[in-house]
């Protein structure tokens, strides 16, 4: 995997994107001209948990990925259809992998073309300072594996996994990633969800139950009703979501520094976007319905976070 | 009732004391000094439905309402303790009348003396453009009644109504207020609450319920939620809380001028500031742990806007 695409530089898409390149070509597939130009012109500055300035080739022409074998999709997922649209008929022997938050983006890419598909969640976070700049402060890593009911094989995710390690980033590859999907979905359901509705970044209230008013009994009741469609649906999650939730707002305290406290979709909020809320805490209420499991908290929030997201209209 | 003492002079108190200074001697209590300044200095101007400027004595110290025969308190219902703990003593024939949002003012009062309690709700509402102007807006009526469980009797509440009438504001004398409140506790538990966590004011959305995500089945829910409770503490609702959410977005809609689109907890949170949650919410929950109601709904919200209120710690 001499050469491939990242499509999206913002945080999760510059982080890949930077450490890739010293290994890679990379071709990075932006939105906006203004971006592909900033990112041509002084490449693309890595700060924070490693330091260095990428050399990159960046065009909003997905054409300008030909002879690409890998391309990974860092969009926000609110965003991954469209950018999927002008892939069509595009690259039909590269894999492709999908990163977004949630679950549901592999469908999304299946809708448009028969390429292999590797899923992936990643745990890394940073900081976009600017188009050309991203901060990288958690440096967690990235679990990959075959999408479920395609062709893909196991050794095409671990060539990925390989090319992140040596690139600087970290992997970790599975033959199911399902359960640290779930995992996470079940977590950022209910972090993120109350995130968006409360302006809190993730701190220590949302695992205190001392009193009855107290977060962290509702982040709980969450976490208990994804844990119930994960099981319902015949998901055995990798990891634990309370106890993810309860060790990231320790880190929070203890490592203020390094610990990124506002979740996605607060940040979405905060900037007057529209959240991923259809991706996480729509897409577990779906799931709930099919499966037949009651969720009433969780489609409270999801009701209530689309509405927050109906704010901007006004 | 020559002389009468408003205290608070928010936007509801400000037009009690306003419209009342017409027609009896107003003493205005007030927290700070500045705003008791400004009071005495151009009188306190009231626009919208009606048009004039009142004077009023305004000050920071209660011994100055001496002689008063009747105290409207005004304040919001998180400073009503701290208001009462200075009447300590003071005009032990008065009548004391609560304005505040939600239940459980009345106990707040008692808590610090034996006066005659009557209980107000009101649905006249306004914005407060400076400490000395108050614009008003939806001239609806205020509905008192004696406090239940005390001495306080119906001519007494009818006294103040006729008082209310005759300065130009409207009033409805009731002989138990319990089913008034208690209409308006679980309408604004709702809607409050909904508004508080998305920043929408009080729009068509909440009634809506079309797809499975809108906002109005949340909003349906929440106040299913409330009426149990009012139904197993024996109150018999005066309006039907749903039927009150409709009508007052579609008379946002055909006159969006005039409705008065914020509940009042989004303006406290959209000026950082903590809500009413405990009076409202709160109070609901309280009541539901009282009588062994369920209330997932209610209690989850309550959870999230103590949270947000938590956020202005930050």
């Amino acid at each position: 995997m001499d050469r491939l695409a990242v499509v999206g530089a913002g945080t999760i898409g510059g982080l890949a994107a930077g450490h890739l390149s010293r290994v890679a070509d990379v071709v990075v597939i932006v939105r906006r001209q203004s971006q592909a130009d900033a990112l041509n012109a002084h490449g693309l500055r890595i700060s924070g948990k490693s330091e260095f300035t990428a050399e990159v080739t960046a065009t909003t022409d997905p054409g300008q990925a030909d002879g690409c074998e890998l391309v990974i999709l860092a969009t926000k997922a609110t965003q991954l259809d469209a950018a999927m649209r002008s892939f069509g008929g595009l690259l039909s022997n590269a894999v492709f992998m999908t990163m977004q938050n949630g679950i549901g983006a592999e469908e999304v890419v299946q809708s448009h073309g028969t390429w292999l598909i590797v899923s992936a969640v990643t745990f890394m976070s940073g900081t976009r300072h600017a188009d050309d700049h991203v901060e990288y402060e958690l440096d967690t890593a990235t679990w990959m594996g075959p999408f479920r009911g395609t062709e893909t094989d196991l050794e095409t995710a671990g060539a990925i996994g390989e090319l992140f390690q040596s690139s600087g980033l970290k992997a970790e590859v599975l033959p199911d990633l399902r359960p640290a999907q779930w995992s996470k979905l079940v977590f950022n359901s209910a972090v993120n969800g109350v995130a968006a509705l409360t302006d809190l970044g993730h701190v220590e209230l949302f695992a205190r139950r001392e009193r009855s008013g107290d977060l962290g009994f509702l982040v709980a009741d969450l976490m208990d009703e994804g844990k119930a469609v994960a099981k319902a649906v015949g998901v055995d999650l990798f990891e634990d979501p309370w106890e993810m939730n309860t060790e990231a707002v320790s880190h929070g305290q203890t490592d203020s520094e390094e610990y990124a406290h506002v979740p996605s979709m607060l940040a979405d909020v905060r900037a007057g976007q529209r959240t991923e809320v259809d991706f996480i805490l729509g897409a577990l209420v779906r799931e709930a319905d099919r499966v037949g499991v009651d969720v009433p908290l969780t489609r409270a929030l999801y009701r209530l976070v689309k509405a927050r997201d109906r704010s901007y209209d006004d």
